[in-house]
């Protein structure tokens, strides 16, 4: 076989074989097919596409690249969730927790944050000493011991993905459909889930901006993973404002705990109750936990009676965590600087632009830009108003936390910016614009 | 500017700004761009194609990456050729000192052959002693005295073509018409000529194989040599079967002695009074040879009265070439086997595959398929019918000049499969499909 073929059937619209895409991946990722050639299918795969079994046949391809971790001895039924990536998402923090103490076993890998905020293990390292670096052994004993785990890939998980995702990066090829399912997938089935939660988000402070594209990467992810023979739901879920009320590390545990004390924020709290009813559906398997509305209700207890936040607690403490912090909050590390910033006018919120608030956030330090970078995990930005919400001139809207005067006078005009009003009546926007259940798909 | 931003733009089908390209195609030249975002850039373009302003931008990017050649000091107004390459494609050997024995100077850059058989300058190294390398300084030198020159290229020209060909060789973007034009039109700018005769061919034997790809190829190269302020003439011209009867570099030098001696074979002849009669306009500049009728008389005059063998044996001497077999063409160097192919039935010519001809002369050893491979000027085939022709089973076909048996065998079956037979009466191939005259182009 030779690359310059493969290149020219699939820039002539021909899909490729299972042979053919299996050799591409095996041989670029052994470095025998050199960038320039990579780069040139890719281009040629954005303006062509690829069917179902194309994506399918690539994102298998990539799993087997590398390392693949193998959770049978867990659980005969592992339940994972993923996120396309939101301003303000804290949701693995309370949701797993939860989950949990239905006495689903969980040992969930999760990724650092490249843009605007920071990612899950970001967030969880502004608590002192809690620990995301296992081995595959480590990992392993202590998902059997616990039955709850949160951190770091073990292991190189689907490396071929890693690879193809830094040349697509810098080659104009990121935004085409079957490569961002598959890029996502391929990790997902890598880490050796049974069932997966999909949030994809839509809006302006997510990857896809309308429903029509979101719409289409969670069916094409959903696909995938049915075609690979695990169970997927995927719900659209909206990023137009920020999910919750902080953006920011040490903010949003903080946010996370206070919500497992029963007092979270309604956008927020009906994020979670959504994505954790429907991680247990799977984990039941048709045979517990079928009736949504009263699972949703048995969530809604664990969350407000403490039994999410022990759960929560117990993960910390297993992981080398301060627990004072969780059993008392105002201990998290905090920014030197606050600043509030009032409301310019009388009436109603029309926009809070998530993509605005996440670039002040990056402005203040709670995200990178390039991998590798520090942050400072106690900066960020509380907002206190949702779409929709009436308001009174000089009221709260928004509060900063800062630890540099400069930074914090930026990040400010960003959250003006980010922030419109209206004198007439604005409806709220919706959490969700859609469920695809892989379970009834064709 | 970032090199992921321009391929961006161009990929989603904006044109590129003089800037933009000015930028990459100098950054690409010093390295300072990796081949994986060119690659990716080139792969866009072949999708989005590119405007004329875009095509006529990255030629000259191209031409301003090295040398260009000045010739002004040899003549004020610099008359070229350039053939997009066929089998048996002599006509430069015949053309130029036809040309030349009008008092016009002609200083021409010719390449070697990479394909089925030997380019220009393999041809000339059949005569021994034959010198086609200068230094800039001699080629000027010899120029300006003898006012008739063929060599090979003296420094650089146009190396990020050079460095583009090979990329776009092996990412499966060679066939795109602005990649195609720019490339070779890059060259003959880099070259000096103010006059340029294009002669693009078509037909299995040539890159275009139909004539409305050869016709767009021909306009766009045409238009990119008027925006550049020159004057181009181009040809549509056959290249079904091989022109003349010869294909093998001693052979064809042979063929075109016997030319300029009055014994060319009818279509060569033709070819090469039209080619020569549209460098001549071009050289009058509307002053002088303007009838192209008249023209033709005397140019078919200086090829039967020696004139044009003499301007040929005078550039064969002045470049250190062996004389005599200009003299006495018997004395070119000759294979060792010579095997006749005879007609397998009576009727009608009604094919000469140039394509599997030229598969022949490559099996005996007449071109090469990489760089710097050695070729034995010796071997080849003649080729003595053309479609059309009546014959009778068992007259001669085709004869090779071979020097290995094998080889011999193997090149047969070629040009027994290039040969098809008709009882029906077949109608000859056109020589011309067309001309396309830059100086009244839109």
């Amino acid at each position: 076989m030779r690359a310059v073929d493969i290149i020219l059937k699939k820039r002539n619209g021909q899909a490729l074989s299972d042979e053919e895409i299996n050799w591409f991946i095996q041989e670029y990722t052994n470095d025998n097919i050199p960038d320039y050639q990579t780069a040139a299918l890719l281009m040629a795969i954005y303006f062509n596409g690829m069917s179902r079994q194309e994506t399918l046949t690539l994102t298998m391809a990539m799993v087997n690249s590398g390392h693949t971790m193998d959770l049978s001895d867990i659980s005969g039924y592992v339940v994972d969730k993923h996120s396309s990536g939101g301003v303000g998402d804290k949701t693995t923090l309370v949701v797993l927790p939860l989950v949990a103490s239905f006495g689903v076993p969980i040992a969930k890998m999760s990724g650092r944050g490249l843009g605007f905020t920071g990612g899950t293990l970001d967030k969880l390292e502004s608590i002192e000493g809690f620990n995301v670096n296992f081995s595959d052994d480590e990992f392993h004993k202590l998902a059997i011991e616990n039955k709850l785990i949160l951190a770091g890939q073990t292991g190189e998980l689907a490396p071929a993905d890693g690879k193809l995702y830094a040349l697509r990066d810098v080659t104009g090829t990121v935004d085409n459909i079957s490569l961002i399912a598959s890029s996502i997938m391929s990790k997902k089935l890598a880490s050796g889930a049974n069932g997966i939660v999909l949030d994809v988000k839509l809006g302006s402070g997510a990857f896809m901006h309308d429903l029509q594209s979101a719409r289409d990467l969670a069916r094409e992810m959903t696909l995938i993973g049915v075609d690979a023979g695990r169970d997927v739901i995927a719900l659209l879920s909206d990023m137009n404002q920020p999910l919750g009320t902080t953006v920011g590390n040490a903010l949003e545990v903080l946010e996370a705990i206070e919500t497992m004390q029963g007092k979270g924020a309604e956008d927020f709290v009906e994020h979670c109750l959504e994505i954790a009813a429907y991680m247990l559906q799977l984990a039941g398997q048709g045979e517990k936990w079928t009736n949504h509305d009263a699972l949703r209700d048995q969530i809604t207890e664990k969350l407000n009676n403490g039994e999410a936040l022990a759960k929560f607690r117990f993960m910390v403490e297993k992981q080398g965590g301060d627990v004072t912090v969780v059993d008392n909050p105002d201990l998290l590390p905090q920014a030197s600087i606050k600043n509030d910033i009032l409301a310019m006018q009388s009436g109603f919120i029309e926009k809070v632009d998530a993509n605005r608030i996440a670039q002040a956030a990056l402005v203040l330090g709670a995200g990178r830009e390039k991998k590798d970078q520090p942050i400072d995990h106690t900066v960020g930005v509380e907002i206190l108003v949702n779409v929709g919400d009436e308001i009174a001139e000089g009221d709260v809207v928004a509060r900063l936390h800062a630890n540099d005067k400069t930074k914090s006078i930026a990040a400010q005009s960003y959250i003006q910016d980010a922030i419109a009003y209206s004198e007439d009546v604005v409806e709220p926007l919706p959490l969700f614009y859609g469920v695809i259940d892989g379970r009834s798909l064709d």
